[in-house]
Order: structure tokens, then C-alpha cells, then sequence
């Protein structure tokens, strides 16, 4: 079998379009003005400012005003709980989450839990990664101030009733914040609809580039700024912008956003056809996340008796781009928390397998990689001790 | 006279190099995989990312460790000075600074004090924007925690005695902290020879694009992280890393400290020429800052009886690119916090005029600049009742 080149990577990031390099590159040559000056050079970028604001708040139905653009996912996430809590203190000091949450919600959590004086409840999910309406209801109390759920999960795909939840968050009078970040360009986004007081979202998840993200905050919240400085961003993250970042932002919105649902019949009809041969094909292999609650791009397997750590470096010598847990995590031995979450047992968690694809990827891809990955199975499990045992044990039962 | 463009706000930003340009291109465009990731697509980004921090490294003299990314100088002051102040409360609640430090440092400052039970210090300046030993020592208590002074200023480019600093420092047990953005480039900087703790950087001053810093940290020091969430930047910063620009900003560090010699010299014999013809040319102006430590682009007036904004306007028209007070906070009317802090009268703050000038700015463009704003002075004095009032004052008195 010839050796290509596979990304199905997507979750983790994504290749850039040209069109959205294109958008950068006036803003890494010519256009190189500080927004913040008076003269002519700061003028232009400040108008391109403005319009990429502008684009990035339509395409999710936002005013402009309420975009704030931010280093990232991370940072938009940080900026609304951290924010919040420190603003809303002398209120609440309650914030209520859920346990498969990005680490850049998790960890913001934790340190105002150990640091801060504030208190949080991890909401638990059911056996497909979703939270569950009457536990979230019980869990808010008089000293709640926010709630943070995201919309779709980056391991396994599951998509929360976000709607639901904004709903109860705002008879209660708390405020909600969703992480976007995976959900941006997967799922059409009307923030109005949706009901969501803050969102976050990253441009890399989109075929933008890295390290430039937004918080979407609607008009009446009070925050704290992570960032404090300049005036820009409206007194709410100071720093020179990332002007080029922005540019190439604003056109990833409009891409992602302007044809999503051909994206969306195209990668569901390539995820089933993914998901349905592995199930076919490779036996003792549980599909993680929701059957159908889940993301266009996602699959995420189990692979029971081995390592997904071997899986994916299997699968990289033949030149495929998969992931065994959150990238922003691997380098640590720990099983998903979200896998845990969902019930799974730390041996199986282990055998874990994210495939994500997006708009490059193509139907013969499919056939490549669950071919390979149907002889790594085989031959993993074959040097397994658990198969092993689990074999005779099915012998013995004959 | 003919009409150019000449840019002359090289301490707001400078124009990006086409080197600089060229080392971003690849990270948006094949290498475009996660660096948290473990495949192929993945490795390769995290090794380049490698060899950028220690390409900053080295030209600091700092170990690779030591170098945080972040999104810019802003972000690099707030995780130190917010950093610190969080995670060492327990020692102290006292910090101190200067009356002339860049706003991401005062509002910084500010914050803590307003909303987080910590006592700040603003130390005043002598007539040249200078920190006093004497007032540093006596400011020093039991509770001081931090230091926090620049090591130039970005408005009127006084440089501070920060090897003297970081003595006191030192010695007192107390960190110390320095905004080196604009002195970055423009001052050899050899972080174990000054014997700093913590110092912020940034790409954007530096012909390098805008929303990339970093912080150095001197090893064994603890830090409260702005950003939470993944394992990148050794736990300190979350977030999937802006490669492209890392990419930039080492090649524009490397830029702009391997020829540094040369750079001084050409800015400072450009800069002595603006100064010196500036104040032969125009009656009735003030040098503000140092004249002689400061920094080798910056030039800063004060023109008496008229206003810094009318002044900009017109070069704007001209096409010539200045800036009054600091870009940052332009848009807003109170006069300099720094012109304040140096002790000027209000009234002749707002006639300020900064002229920053950097790697391309050429002899004739001095002249032309020159030229010009002496027949812009002339002219807005002709239609300044201040001025006209001074006039029948002088000859009262003759
Ligand atoms: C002295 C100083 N500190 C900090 C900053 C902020 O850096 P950045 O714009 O990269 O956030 C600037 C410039 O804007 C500056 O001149
Ligand atoms: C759900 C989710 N939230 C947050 C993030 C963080 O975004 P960023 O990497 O832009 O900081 C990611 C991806 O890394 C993510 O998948």
C-alpha cells in the first residue's frame, strides 16, 4: 500500500485556507499602522478593524460591539469566567460547569475554587457526554453567578442543548457562557436565538490561523479584564491588536459560516461513512459520544485491549494524523477526563481514538485509513496480554 | 513642496520586514499542524517552536525555559505583575512603581489595588523622567512583594538605572520586574547581567507583526497563570501557540540584536539631527526626557501655546506620521500621565509631539520633516490666542 499523507486532525487544528492568508498579508506588509494612532497609516487598519468586527458579529447574528477579540480560545474562555466571577463577587461566589469541559474552562474553574474563595460544581453527563437539564436545575443556588457549558465537545463531539440550558440560566437570573470553540462552523451559531450571554470562539478550528480568537459578551455585562492597559477592545483587553490575526479571523468566520450546511452534509456523510466501516469492520470497538447529538467532523473510538497511544503512532508512520485525547493535553498518561466522565473504565479509556475531518478531507481518505487501521488493530492486539486473555476466556465459554 | 509618506511613530509600531514576513509564511501554510499534537503534522511545528525560543533566548541571554509567549507586551506585564501579585500574597501585598510606566503596568497596578487588597507605590520621576534611587530604597517595607519599573519609556524614551534597580531589588529580596518593550532593539539587553527577574517584550516594536510577546522569567519563581486551561508554555499559558507569529517574532529579535551597534548609531545621529534642528528651527519648544539616556529613536517636544493634535493633523495632511501622547490611549483628552509626572504644566503637555524614527528612516526624510512642522507651528501659533497674548507680554516688556 502506497504511503500518503492523512490529516484527520481537524479537532486539533486545522490546515489555513489561502483565501484567509490572502486576507493577512496586506497587514503584514503595507498596512502595518497601529490602530490606536491618529495619522493616516493607523486610520486604515483601524477601518479594517472595524469591518472584520463587523463580519465576525453577523455571521453569528451579534452586535459588533459585543466582539472582543482575544489570543485564542483559551483566552476568551479565561477572560469570561475569570472575569465574571471577580466582577460578580460581592453576588455570588457559585459557578457551575460540567465535567467534560476544555481544560481552559476546567483548570479557570480550579484556580478560582484554590485561589479565589469561589465554589463550583461539575455537573456530571450521561453515558453520551450530554448534561443532563435536571441536575444542571438542582445545582443552582441563590449564590450562583455563572454557568459555563460548552456547545460541542472537542474529544467526542457531543452537542449540549445550549438553548435549554441559556433558557434556565435566564429565569434564574445567572449568567451563561458557552465555549464555541468546536462548535463555530460545525453548527450555525445565532447568539440572539441561542440565548448566551458570553461565547468563545478561536480562528484556527476554522482554517484560520493560530493564537486569535473572540469573546462574544452581550451589552450589560460587567468583567474584570485578564488584560488591563490601552484602551482597546473597549477598555476590555488591552493590547495592540493582532491586526493581521483579526483579518484572517474575519474571513474564516465568513468562509466556515457562509456555506456551512454543504460543510455539514459533507463531513456527516463522510463521519458515517468513518464511523459505520470501523464498527463494521473492526470488532470489540465501542463508538464514544452521541450517535447523532455530535459534531459533523467527529468520531471517536475505543479500540478495547490497546493503547491508543500505539494506535496513533501506527497510524503516523503511515502518515496518518489522528489524536488520542485533547492535544492540548498529550504529553500526560492520564486517561480523558472526558472519557471518565462518561463512564468508561481507565483500561478502555486508554484504547481511545479521535478522527476528525474537515473540508479537505476527501471519500478515498476514509478507505485508506480504516484499512490501516484495521491491520494496526490486528496486529496491536496481537502482542496484547489483555486480547490474549480475553480470547481464551471466549474459547473456554464455547 | 512635494507631498510623501514618512512615517515617523516607530515607538507606536514599526513596519514588518520582509524577513519577517518570509519565516511566518511556511506556519500558514503547510506546517500548519498543532504543536500539541503527537503526529508528524504536529512535531515538526513544536520543534520550530523549539528553536524560536531559543533563538529569543540566546539573544537575551536567557535560558530557552525562561521565555513565555504571550499575545503581546500588554498580556507579558499583566502575567507578571497580576502573576506575582497572586502568588505570592501570602508574603506581602506591597508593590511598587513608577508614575511613568506604560498603562499595561499602572492599570495593572490599579487593578490590585482597587479589587484585590494590594497597596501600590507610584514612584515619582526627577524633570527627565528618571527614577530615584533614594525614594525606590525608602518605598521598600516588609510587605513589598514586587518591583516594577520600565526599562525605557515608551513616550519621552528615558532609560532607568534598572541594573541599580535590580541591585536594590536584589538585595531586598523583592522581585523585579521591567517592561522592556521599547527598550528591546534599541538597548543590548543581557537579562543575567542586569540581573532582572521578569522583563515583557514584544514583536510589533521590534519590525515585527503585532499580537506576539513574551514574558522572561528567571527560574524558581512562581506565577498565577492569566490564561488556564493546556499543558503549553510549560503550564504558564494556555492556549494553542500564535506559531506564525513566534516564528516572527524570533526572526525579528534576531533581526534586531544581531546588527544592533549599527542601529544605535544610525538612529542616534538621525535622532540628534531632528532634536537639534527642531530646536535651532522652533522658538518657544521644550526636549522632553533625558538628553542623553534616551532611547536612540525617540524624539519628544512640547511646541508652548498650541495643541499636540492640531500639530498631528496637519503633518497627517503632509503625510508625515507622529504621534501626541501614546498610541494606546489616543482618543483620549487628558494630557500624558508621563509629561504630567515630569512635571509639566498641563497646558504645555498638550502641546506634545513625539517623533520616533527606526531602521528606515533616511537623512532627507529628517529635513523634510523639519520643514515642514516648522511652518505648521508657525502657522496654528498665528492662530493661538495663548500665543498671541505671550507676544504683546514680550513686547510690553521690551
Ligand atoms: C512600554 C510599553 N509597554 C507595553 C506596551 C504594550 O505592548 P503591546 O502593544 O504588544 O501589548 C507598549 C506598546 O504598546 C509599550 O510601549
Ligand atoms: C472546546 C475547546 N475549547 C477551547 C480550546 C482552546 O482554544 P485555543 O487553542 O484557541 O486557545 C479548544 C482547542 O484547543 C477547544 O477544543
Amino acid at each position: 500500500m502506497e504511503t500518503r499523507k492523512i490529516y484527520m486532525d481537524y479537532a486539533a487544528t486545522t490546515p489555513i485556507k489561502k483565501e484567509v492568508v490572502e486576507a493577512m498579508l496586506p497587514y503584514l506588509n503595507e498596512e502595518f499602522g497601529n490602530p490606536s494612532s491618529v495619522h493616516s497609516f493607523g486610520r486604515s487598519v483601524k477601518n479594517a478593524i472595524t469591518e472584520a468586527r463587523a463580519t465576525i458579529a453577523k455571521a453569528i447574528n451579534a452586535k459588533p460591539e459585543d466582539i472582543f477579540f482575544t489570543g485564542g480560545g483559551s483566552e476568551a474562555d479565561n477572560m469570561a469566567i475569570k472575569g465574571i466571577a471577580f466582577a460578580y463577587k460581592d453576588k455570588g461566589n457559585h459557578i457551575i460547569t460540567s465535567k467534560i469541559e476544555h481544560h481552559a474552562v476546567l483548570h479557570a474553574c480550579e484556580y478560582l475554587e484554590k485561589h479565589h474563595g469561589f465554589e463550583v460544581t461539575y455537573l456530571d453527563v450521561d453515558e453520551y457526554g450530554i448534561v443532563k437539564m435536571e441536575d444542571l436545575k438542582n445545582a443552582i443556588k441563590d449564590t450562583t453567578i455563572l454557568i459555563t457549558v460548552m456547545y460541542a465537545n472537542n474529544e467526542i463531539g457531543s452537542v449540549q442543548p445550549i438553548r435549554e440550558i441559556a433558557q434556565i440560566a435566564k429565569e434564574k437570573k445567572v449568567f451563561f457562557h458557552t465555549d464555541a470553540v468546536q462548535a463555530l462552523g460545525n453548527i450555525e451559531i445565532d447568539v440572539q436565538e441561542l440565548g448566551v450571554d458570553l461565547m468563545a470562539i478561536t480562528a484556527h478550528k476554522i482554517y484560520g490561523p493560530k493564537g486569535i480568537g473572540a469573546l462574544y459578551m452581550r451589552k450589560g455585562i460587567k468583567l474584570h479584564p485578564l488584560i488591563h492597559g490601552g484602551a482597546q477592545e473597549r477598555r476590555k483587553r488591552a493590547g495592540t491588536e493582532n491586526v493581521a490575526g483579526i483579518m484572517a479571523f474575519a474571513k474564516a468566520v465568513e468562509l466556515a459560516t457562509s456555506n456551512i450546511d454543504e460543510h455539514i452534509k459533507k463531513t456527516t456523510q463522510l463521519r458515517d461513512k468513518l464511523i459505520n466501516s470501523v464498527m463494521e469492520r473492526i470488532p470489540h470497538t465501542i463508538l464514544n459520544g452521541h450517535p447523532t447529538k455530535r459534531l459533523s467532523g467527529n468520531a471517536n473510538f475505543c479500540f478495547k485491549f490497546i493503547e491508543g497511544e500505539a494506535i496513533l503512532l501506527s497510524l503516523d508512520i503511515v502518515g496518518i494524523a489522528g489524536s488520542s485525547g485533547s492535544a492540548c493535553t498529550s504529553g500526560s498518561l492520564d486517561p480523558s477526563h472526558v472519557l471518565m466522565a462518561i463512564g468508561l473504565p481507565h483500561e478502555i479509556a486508554h484504547g481511545s481514538l479521535r478522527l476528525s475531518i474537515g473540508d479537505m478531507t476527501r471519500e478515498e481518505d476514509i478507505e485508506y485509513v480504516v484499512g490501516h487501521l484495521e491491520k494496526i488493530v490486528e496486529r496491536l492486539r496481537g502482542m496484547s496480554p489483555l486480547y490474549d486473555k480475553f480470547m481464551k476466556g471466549e474459547k473456554a465459554h464455547v
